[in-house]
This record gives structure tokens, C-alpha cells and sequence, in this order.
């Protein structure tokens, strides 16, 4: 796709990545771990279909579950209402006598009504009851039917579960030192052509404001062909890194903050995915070493990705 | 992907953006402020079910939902009449006498079996009910099913909800002038990746012949990694822009039209989404700045998208 | 996408775009004009569900709803008999005496049951009978809803349709003369970024032996932003195009045939979806030029596709 | 998407493909031939839901199917389990005496419920039944629609079916030899814009430790517009190649093994799709030449895929 060709300004360079410029104070962050924005958005008057199935495939299971629960319930108590409105008996079969015993029959027929199951000993009598049935009968099917859609569409919706490294390391790298972090694919299919963006931010003084910088970190490797066990990914710190001269006691007076973007093709969902991260100045750790977690056992090899986060202290060459 | 590498014209130079190069007149535009574009197509013949997908999926709610309806009580009155075309009675059960009785028997009995309900207090005898009935639940299966494929089809159907500010301006940018716009994402999820084509339009005369010529605007930045809050894509009015040296009253007279073209992925469809846009001379401001719309309360950063289009009047360097 | 960075071969020079290259004759061609391919497969031997729901997908709509149909009625067929062979009878309210009245029975029942419809006038009776029953419905229930994904995803499924004038010409182009044909999206929606991709293939002596050499074309624009009503492709036939000092009978004695791949998003269905199309030599007009088919009317511009062949006759620049 | 313009590594010269980088022995591969990877990833710990769609779809179909009916014959045990809790008789035509009689009315009464069949001869009785009928009902329409879900789910899976060559050959190019294989579609639909990316590997000893070394092959031609029939993959052997004056046994000796990732859009099912394969050294043929596999008959081209394997000992140029 060749939108950016008219793209003045080099990519290294620019100053905004739709955080704004304003300075962050009081430890606060752009992104939070779970790759979720930490920031409000007032005035955001969305129309209601627009958001309501965003809200409906994202929301926890037990959330969706009781809210399918609770509108089958109203549905049926409008329902048993609607019944209870006719005329004279609403149904052959619906013996009850007391206000209780009539209720329940409605609600109860209601319910066969609307899931289709029709056992038939209760039916509708007469033209008001048969409407309302018939109306019931549709959206029921319609209902249920867009419950199951739902259903499915947040099982099959692709997900990519990286998991990251707790902390991120400043280590020895060739003859200098690398900023790095480690992440691994938490899911048990393969993430193919798997490419990371990722961007330091910090505070400085321009023209006597406070203002945010931005700044995309050059890699060592910014793409992968598979992401099948776990991959480790380096910023060289030279003379060119953004890094360059300062101190663990500067990033955190910076407020720096390192964001991180992954794009991948899932191959069990046939799409691209994308994954959002970041690492705070205090979750670095520099002087330190990713400990080896690949081994070989009965001749297979294995990774262990309980060790993802381990390491072991080392000293910088100077 | 690798296309268009033969492309022998530089991309600024090229004449037709798939409008045609017919000149503009009487304030007509290519693009509607929503993204729709402003030209009949005669002739175009598009096979039934080529296009029906594409109406039923994007028509209004009310629309769809009464044309559901409809198709629900003409279904229903169809079987019905086939019902009453059987020689005795088309079901046990069905003890209506008058010629409105019968009817209302086989279209609830008709209901009843195209929602495959089927209480059984009507059941079809004779062979000939019990084919139409065999038929009818059939078809109202795949018939309510489709429904649903569609019903949920309309709500996960990606649609960009991109806000554009309702003015673009020149404003003051670096040593001299930009051309500006704010977007801002109106839905509740992230776009990421977020690309913008801008393409200024306007009428001029090559060979005596009115012609509309295509010019695509550099930009400061033409793609940003998410847009969360807004974003201000600035057009910088140098000495190689084509607004160079034009006045506002210029731009009125040849009829400037800004075409916006906006891609990115929607990361709660995980799909590529677009939004298209435009403004013509007289929606734009000559001498104006956008209003900072970003603020910090409890510590918790915010964007107040009520006042995207907010912006006052301000010199211009000459 | 960065996959083809280690291309030695220049785009121009190579040989093969998947056909082979056996020289052609008799008048054969590589591409059909509807897009599809001129060759026999030989040992294809996909397993059964790689195919069957491309077929399944991909039939006329009329071999689809027959096949529905068959398959319910076979279906039904099947479990009937199973019915009939219960030790006795296989049903309440089953009161056929005759073998024919039986087995009408046992067909109507199973329609019930596969279908849900469960009227109860007709309940299974015995271990034997409610097993197969209980069986039925949930095949019924699982056949159903496959059925109508398949309906639902026959529709759904992203087709472009771009009609392609039905002659390609030679025409004035600049100072010299262009192969140029014209396209226009035949369906309601706007592709977005479409781009095209056009090969020249042709009848070649190499070391004695006969071969199909492959040319991509240069294109004037290779890629357009929007497709909403007509595009004309033109490649320059300059001093660096095969089609240079080429005659026309020459193209026919090479038994050229130009094929063409459109690549574009659709926005009605967010895809990308693709067109392929091709013209042999005497599908060629050498000294012609496509007639205007935009207007305007009520100050409402127009493009008329009905005209999208429509050209003239003219002399060429020698 | 320009995610990698910052990659400073040469893609020649990465470490590392997502495989680590120990150094194979006793002749394990990195990736088997179907394309699965040979790594056991320890410490996986996903969320349920995670995997359970991912292991669903891709499962056998046998097991799917078997899946299916466990879960449908162990919803009906667990409800009518709690029909038979039931204080008094369940359900009205509920006539069973002995223990076992009633199981199965439970039993048959809970099917007829789940599928929503409903013949009503048995009809829930009391609130407990009511509610636990009215509760399975709806259940059984969520689940049944779920599995329906899944089974087109699964229909409709883009699986790109690539058949490669059993071997890879060392054949004799232009004035030298190059490094071959062959591939072909093995679905009936037509793969477009189809690219390879290949990557040789091998054991290397670095500062005394053994290493796996992995260099990306140049190729011939890396992409091709269509895959309808066959294509054979060319990495010319010349001085830059990884395998210059390396012979058989060095390869056999190092371990080598060439890993191939293809990436192509699925014309029927409108998505990209991804194949991986690989070859280890004694899978390799040096001094052959593949056969032809392209005919004609009647006028019409064949291509036999049965012989794509089929090649013939050949002299090296030396």
C-alpha cells in the first residue's frame, strides 16, 4: 500500500503518535501493560449499534452469559404480560386458577413459544393470543439466533496473547550494550511474519514548555518470519540510539516510557493481528543478561516460557 | 504488495483520481462531506444478488426490520392460501366455519410451522398439507436463518466512525502557513496503523478546454501508529504546495475541492477500515488555529472531542 | 509485505506468470475473457472437504437450491426407513394401514422431526423409535444451520465485478500512441485502491524451440484511489514497449494475448478482492479512440456505461 | 505496511528466524514436512477460550463429529437427571413404571426439548420441570448453534493445499547449476500473487560454540502472479549463493535444511493464506532435472501433477 511516499518528514524524526505532546507528570503512562489507552475521551456520543457489539464481543463470558440470561428472563415476563392481556383464556391447556397459577402458565408458555419448543399442550386461542405467538415465534428465532452470532463471533475473534517480559534489560551487546525485552506467543498456533514498531517517549523542555517527545527505536531485527517460541528483540545503544549517554536516573526523571506496537499473520484465524505493550523506566533493569531458555531433551528440543522474565545481573562494558 | 512498480508517472503529476477530468461547475463537488460520491452511473446493471447483500446490509434499521416483517406475514399469507387450497381440511385441529375463520386458522397454522414451533393442536392431514408443511418448515428455516446471518452481519460490518472537523483552515506553521484538518475516531475501540491521503481538485483550462486537475498534498505526516484521541494532518503551504501564492478568493473561483482518504485497522474487527471525506473552498479559513482540546484532570489525561472543530482567528505570516 | 526483496530478476525480463511456457497455437488462450484459466489439471486429487464447500459455495444458485432440496428429501427417505423397520408401530398417532400410508407416515414424521416442527400428533414410541428420533433432529438441527451459512456466505462473499470494454485499441496518446482499454466497477459500491496489473504474452523462437515469453507492461497509472464509475488503462507504446514497429497482423502471428489482474479493497464487503480479464490479438482495434462517456445533467455529472466499448475510428501519428 | 524501514540488519545476514539459534543434532528438523514445527513449548498456560476455538477447528473431522454427539448424549444425561429430581412426575405422557422406564422418558423428554422438537406428548408439569425445560431449551439453542458455528467454521477455513515435490534438486541453470524444487495448487480454485520466501540452515561452529546459521536464498523469481498449475523454485548456485562448493555430504554433515514459507491470496475464500514446508539434506538430489509435466491434447494445455516429483539424473556442469 503506498500511501506515505509524500511523507516529508523521515520517519525518526516525528513527534506525535496520537498521544498528543503534552509532558506526562506523576508517573502516569501513555499505554498501560495490557495494551489498553490511558487517556479520556469526552464527547465521544457514538450512535448505539455502533458500540454495542464492540461492548457485546468484548465483555467478560460470565458478563455475557447473565446478560443472555437476563433477556431471556424479560423477554418472557413481557411476553407472559401480553398473554395475561387477552380477553379470555390465552391458551388451551393453561389450567391455572390463581393469579400466581395463570402467571406461570403464561411465562411458561412463553418460554416454549419463544425457543420454538412448542410441546403444544398449552396453544394459543384466539386471534390476539395467536398474533402475539406468532410475533413471539419470530423474534425468538431472530433473538436466539443473533445470541448465537454473538457467541461465536467472540470465539472466533483473533486474538493475539503475546506475553512479555515483566521487565525490559539494558545487556551487553557485541561490543556495546542493547536495550531488550523478550516475548513469547501465548496462544498454541503459529504467528507468521511477525513485525515490532517500537517507540521511546519522554519529557523534554522546547522552547520553555514541557513538551513529550517521540522517538522510534532503531532495531536489531524488526521482523520475524514465524513467532512459534519466543523471540528477543534488540535495540542496539549506540551513538545514534536515543539512549545514548543517559543514566537509569535519567530515564526515570524523564518519565520515559517505551511503547510497543506487534503486527502478525495468526495462522489458525487467516488474519493480521495486533498486540500493544509498554515498559515504564522502572520496570528496566540495566545490567543484565535474558537466561537461556531453550533446551533439548530426548533428542526434542523444548523452550520454557515460565523463564521468560528470568535473568541474571551482569556488568556493562563501559 | 508489488503492483504498481512500472508506474512511470510521478505520483503529484497524474491527472484523474477516478473522477473523471470533466471541469467542476456551479458549486457541484466529487465527494459528499460523508464520504458518498457525487456522480450517476447509468447503465449499470449488476445481476439480483450481486447487489440485494449489499442494500440489505446497509439499509437503516427501520428499514430492515419492517421489510422483515413484511416478509414474515407475506410468507405467511402465501402458505396460507396453499393451506386453504387443500380439498378437505387442511389439519386436524382446525375447527374454524366461516370463510375468516379458516383463514385465520391456516395463517397461524402457517406461522406455527414456518418458526417450527408446532404446537400441535392444528398438525397437517392429507397428503397434500403435509408436503406444503414439509416444504414450509423447511424454508422457514433457511429463511430465518438468512435472516439472522444478515441481522448479525449489520452489526459486525466494520464502519470507520472518523469525525472531521467541520472547517479546514491555514494556519500558521513553522516559518510560514499549513493547511490543516482534525480528525478524531468516534468510535470507542483504537484504529491503528492510520494512513491519510489528502487530494486538492480544481478547475483549469488546458488546450481552451476546462479541465479538472488532480494535485495529492504532501503531508508532515501521513500516517500515524493509532489515532485514540485526534489527530491534525497539516498540508505545509511551501513553495512547491499548489496552494502556493493563492488566496481564499482564488481557491472560491476555481472551484478547490480537498478530497480526504483515510485507511487503517480497526482493531476490534480486526479488518481494514476507510473513511473518505472532502471540503470545498468556502468550508475552509483562512487565519485560524485549532483550539487544544487536550487536558489533564486528576492526573488522568483527557481529549475533548466536542470542540474538535473548534479554533480562533489569527494572523497569517506574510 | 516484504518477501520478494531478493528478486534478482528484473520485474520485466521474466519468463513465466504460472502458465508454463509452451509456445500456443491454434488460436488457444491462456486466460479466458471471464477471468478463468485455459488448462487442464491433471492428478488433482484434494480431499473432500478442501472442495466441497468451494463447489458449495461457488454453483449457480438454481444447482444449489435443487441440491438443498435433494438433500432433504433423501434425507427424509433415510430416516423413514429407518422408522419403518421399528418392531412395531413407530409412532403414536401413526394410523396408516397400507404399506404406502406407512411409509407416508414414517416420511411426514421425519419431516417434522428434522425440521423441529414436532406438531405431536405423531410422537415416536419405544426405545428403537425416540433414539432414531432424538438422532434426527440434532442431525437435522446441525444440517439445517450449515445450509444456511452456506446461503448466508454465498451472498456474503466479496465478488468484484468490473466489466471490461469488450476491444482494446491502439490510440493517439501524447506524441505517439497508447494500448489503452477501459473498466468500469459493475456493481453499486466503490473499490478503493485499485490497482492494475497488465501482461503481454506472445509466441517466441528460443535456441529452435517455440516459447511463450511474458511482458509486463508499463502503465501511464498504475493505481487509482477510488473506482466508482470508469477508468481508461493506457500503456505508452514507446521505444522501450514490446509493442513497438509492431504491426497488427504481426500480434495476431504471435498469437498475442494481453491479461489483466485488478487488485482493489472493496468497501462495501472490506476485502480485497481481485478481477482477471484478457484480450487476444483480434479483440485489438489499431487506430481507434474511446468515446466520452462522462456528462452532466442538471448539473449532476453522469458516466454512461451502457457507451463503456463505444469508440471511433481515427488515424494514427506514424 | 512500512513497520521495517528501520531494520538496520541486511536480510542476508539475520541470526535467527524465530528458531533460536542451538545447533540441531541427530538429525531433527526445525519444521516437518506438513509444515508443523518441531519445538515442545513448556510453561504454555493459555486461558480456556484461547485455545478451545483454535482446537475445534482444526481438529479431525471424526473427532469433531464424535465430540459433538459426546456432548449432546451427555447434556441429555445431566437433564434428565434433573427431570427425575423432580418431586413428583416430571412431565404429563411421562408413563414409565420401573426406574429404567422413567430414565428414558427423562431421557427421550430432555431430547426432545434440547432440539426443541417439542412433540409435546410428554409436557413439562409443575414449576421445577417448567423451569428446568424452559432453562434447556434455550441452552439447547445456544449450543446447537454454536456446534453449527463451528462446522461451517470449519468448512470455511482458508487451508492453502500446496503440494511440493518429495525432493529438492541440484540442476543444471543458465551456465551453472541452481537449487530446485516444484510446487503445484492442489485445490480446484485459483492461488493469486503467490510469493516464496527460502531459507537455508545449518550447523556452524561460532567462537567454539555450535551455532545454527540461517541465510535467506535468493530466488529466480520470488513471486508469480497466479498458481493454477505448477511452479518450480529457482535458487541459482553462484558465487554468492550459501551452497558454492559446498557438496551432498557437507550438506548431509551440516545438518542442512531449507525451510519454505509461501504466502498467497486464496481466490474462493478471499483471504491470505500461508504454506510451510522443508527439505533436510538427504531429501535433496544433486545432478538431476526435473521432467515436464506440461502437455497438450486436442488443442487443450493439461498439466499432469501426478508426476510433479518426477526427475531425471543428469551431468552437472563442473
Amino acid at each position: 500500500m503506498a500511501f506515505n511516499r509524500n511523507n516529508r518528514q523521515k520517519e525518526e524524526e516525528f513527534k506525535d503518535l496520537g498521544f498528543g505532546t503534552n509532558a506526562s507528570s506523576g508517573g502516569s503512562r501513555l499505554l498501560n501493560q495490557d495494551g489498553s489507552f490511558n487517556i479520556e475521551r469526552r464527547g465521544l456520543n457514538d450512535g448505539f449499534t455502533n458500540n454495542i457489539y464492540h461492548s457485546l464481543i468484548t465483555m467478560t463470558w460470565t458478563k455475557f452469559l447473565v446478560l443472555v440470561m437476563i433477556f431471556y428472563i424479560v423477554s418472557n415476563l413481557f411476553f407472559a404480560c401480553l398473554y395475561l392481556m387477552s380477553s379470555g383464556s390465552f391458551a388451551d391447556g393453561a389450567t391455572g386458577n390463581t393469579m400466581l397459577e395463570k402467571f406461570l402458565d403464561a411465562f411458561f408458555f412463553s418460554a416454549q413459544t419463544i425457543t420454538t419448543v412448542g410441546y403444544g399442550k398449552m396453544s394459543p386461542v384466539g386471534i390476539y393470543s395467536n398474533v402475539v405467538a406468532a410475533t413471539e415465534s419470530m423474534f425468538g428465532l431472530l433473538g436466539f439466533a443473533f445470541a448465537t452470532g454473538l457467541l461465536y463471533g467472540r470465539f472466533s475473534r483473533p486474538v493475539a496473547k503475546i506475553i512479555y517480559s515483566q521487565h525490559a534489560i539494558v545487556a551487553p551487546y557485541k561490543d556495546s550494550t542493547g536495550f531488550m525485552f523478550r516475548l513469547a506467543n501465548g496462544r498454541k498456533n503459529a504467528l507468521i511474519e511477525i513485525e515490532a514498531q517500537v517507540v521511546l517517549s519522554y519529557n523534554t523542555v522546547i522552547n520553555d514548555k514541557p513538551t513529550r517527545t517521540f522517538k522510534i527505536l532503531d532495531l536489531e531485527r524488526a521482523k520475524i518470519n514465524f513467532l512459534f517460541s519466543s523471540w528477543t528483540i534488540v535495540h542496539p545503544i549506540d551513538n545514534e540510539s536515543p539512549f545514548y549517554k543517559l543514566t537509569h536516573k535519567d530515564l526515570v526523571d524523564m518519565e520515559a516510557e517505551i511503547t510497543i506496537l506487534m503486527k502478525a499473520f495468526d495462522d489458525s484465524f487467516s488474519q493480521i493481528v495486533y498486540s500493544r505493550s509498554s515498559y515504564k523506566a522502572h520496570e528496566m533493569v540495566v545490567g543484565a543478561k535474558f537466561a537461556n531458555i531453550h533446551g533439548k531433551e530426548n533428542n526434542m528440543p523444548f523452550v520454557d516460557l515460565h523463564r521468560l522474565d528470568e535473568f541474571e545481573l551482569v556488568d556493562l562494558p563501559s
